[in-house]
């Protein structure tokens, strides 16, 4: 009798983004000449830059000839990509990270959640409120969820107005911390000073920390860092995500990877310390077999001279675009957050509004679809992101809608 | 305190295809001229099909524009794929598959792994013996390995020679049974009235079937059914696994699909039945962020009229090679099985020789490389699994030399 993972049942039935897709396909049907302006999802728009399609076309044409076609890859990546990832995210910031610590994957989405698998079932996990954490439910790493919309058994680190939206360490002892920065929904970003803490707080608990680095290509100052490895200490405690979607346009093409330096190591029941890079390692080429050849050698030509170029030039036209709903929401009246170092904007709603009120009436109101809060999570409650991948125009008519009909 | 899942070390520190690789490179490192030939691992040598190289040319170039450039697709994969997938691989041998039952993902080991994640923790696994099972131990779903290399809390349905390689249903209650016909590793394929036992047997037990279909390409005899659908009442209790790789000479470009027919269900923890379609629709979705847009046109390319005559050539092609094979192992004197309907053959080794024993006696002394049947488990050994993916002269070659030294 098939018994089946009782731990699904904890999830609310509907989610995030399906609900979205609901409530604006009712309003459309109801209203079919209604022009909607999409900033909800967080989706890029900007076409591959020209090196990446070149150097698809390239090797699609390697894949139609037997004495270049290529079948099963390395499941860790092949070493062209991975030397480019080690010389320009790494190296090229002072930071010493091995081959075999690079693995090259289809898409973050994956790697965050598969890689909780390394950890004991018993693990307590601790993660940012608000942040979107149904994987975790999913593994049976929680109870079941409670009427303040927060799952038994998870510790979360709530991130509000008061500390700029990046929590302290927890106080409660936790296994395991998923860190993202710059930050998904907030768009903030975290500081030198509050990385160095974290990694500080990891050594002296030995925990692991799961750096969620996805927009560290959006970073503006150059003071902040890019890399949790930029931090003294982090080799021993942290893993960091990297993925190419945000920072090169390959949400449809599929790419990322996970960094687990050697010396990070957990305990067995034991007590005996061991490397998570084994065990990763093991997962991975168990589980997985590889990236396509074309996704890796699109990847790789990002780091070319020209693929920097262009996927720079497309991160500063999003960036453009964030800097211009910032201005417009502030002058509003809106309370804004983000969108300095990050496409996503953060905003208070206004006058008290939930944040599934704001988002019913930006759509009825001016026909603009954003990401409610509370969507994240409960801390997420009466705020509201907004995302800057669009077009000029687009981005231009969503405020200037906004600044009609919001404006003091 | 970062506590790890301690299953892993149940596993035995090195596992088959690495072992292969070791041993392999050592040889040549002490005969730096020998020409190997390597039969192991069964990738695929024939480059991509000029229908599918077009499409994935075509899709590049809609990359490449902002009018036609697409971002996160759907999870569960594009409609134009699967529409190709339900009238080609159902539609046409009398099956109904609805388009909200295909899950297009990026290989089908991901997929083996990944769904059993949506049965209880305590769910009982059935698996074929041989085959490998890593992933079931590393989720915890069995006791540690015994001394005689099957671990506890695992049901094995061994194959033998007196079953034709072709186990019965267990006698035990189970809640998930891995099936795969035409078999990896044995290259030995399930009848209709084998498939229809085991679909009788699941539906009686309530337990449930994952199918692994993927050498269904390979299937010489039109009589022998391709999906389990074939089989009446297996939409009720079966999922079933397809991939492209063998199919469509997608190794190095990562394309699977998983079926799961809303009839099925599983029974939570109160008895009451659940459908696995909306549990794997939630894991999928949630895990998961869809297979890369240009990988989806090149799999549905493989179903054009010129696709499919031209991925039908590849796999005569490497039939043929089974077949000279076949041959020339029978006149060397070896019994064996498989290489019909599948790309592999099984052979039994040798004067009683151990699987490894005969993998190094037929590296040293015919330089021809293959996969020792107890690396797939117990019941492998004293065979040994031999691929026919290669040139037509690699397999001569190989052939020729094996008849040579091993000739009767």
């Amino acid at each position: 009798m098939a018994r089946i993972n009782e731990h699904y049942a904890k999830l609310p039935a509907s989610y995030l983004f399906p609900e979205i897709g609901r409530r604006v396909r009712a309003y459309q049907a109801a209203h079919p000449d209604a022009k909607v302006i999409r900033l909800g999802i967080g989706d890029v728009t900007e076409p591959l830059a020209p090196a990446i399609v070149e150097a698809m076309h390239a090797a699609v044409d390697e894949m139609a000839r037997r004495e270049t076609f290529r079948g099963y890859g390395p499941e860790q990546g092949y070493d062209f990509l991975i030397e480019a990832i080690r010389a320009n995210d790494f190296t090229a910031r002072g930071v010493a990270i091995d081959a075999d610590e690079i693995f090259v994957s289809d898409g973050s989405k994956c790697d965050s959640g598969n890689v909780q698998e390394i950890f004991a079932h018993a693990a307590r996990i601790a993660v940012a409120d608000p942040v979107y954490i149904d994987s975790n439910v999913m593994a049976g790493r929680t109870g079941p969820i409670g009427a303040d919309g927060r799952y038994a058994g998870l510790t979360y680190l709530v991130g509000n107005e008061a500390n700029g939206f990046q929590p302290d360490p927890p106080a409660e002892p936790v296994d395991v911390v998923y860190l993202c920065s710059p930050n998904n929904p907030t768009g903030t970003v975290a500081t030198r000073a509050q990385l160095e803490r974290w990694v500080q707080w990891a050594r002296a608990n030995r925990a692991v920390l799961l750096f969620d680095a996805a927009y560290e290509g959006y970073i503006a100052d150059p003071a902040l860092p890019h890399s949790i490895y930029e931090i003294e200490g982090a080799r021993e405690c942290a893993l960091e995500l990297r993925s190419f979607s945000k920072r090169a346009g390959f949400t449809g093409v599929r790419c990322a990877f996970l960094v687990v330096p050697k010396p990070v190591t957990g305990v067995g029941p034991d007590g005996v310390p061991v490397s998570l890079n084994a065990l990763w390692s093991r997962r991975h080429s168990t589980k997985f077999n590889g990236t396509s050849y074309v996704v890796q050698r699109a990847a790789a030509a990002a780091y070319s001279p020209a693929g920097l170029e262009q996927t720079r030039g497309q991160i500063a036209f999003y960036m453009e675009n964030a800097r211009l709903m910032r201005e417009g929401l502030v002058a509003a009246g809106f309370t804004v957050f983000g969108g300095v170092h990050a496409p996503y904007l953060w905003l208070r709603t206004r006058d008290g509004a939930s944040s599934w009120e704001f988002f019913d009436r930006l759509l009825a109101e001016v026909q603009v679809v954003g990401t409610p809060g509370v969507g994240f999570g409960p801390a997420g409650e009466g705020y509201f992101r907004m995302s800057a991948f669009n077009s000029r125009a687009n981005i231009e008519e969503a405020i200037a809608r906004i600044r009609r009909a919001f404006g003091r």
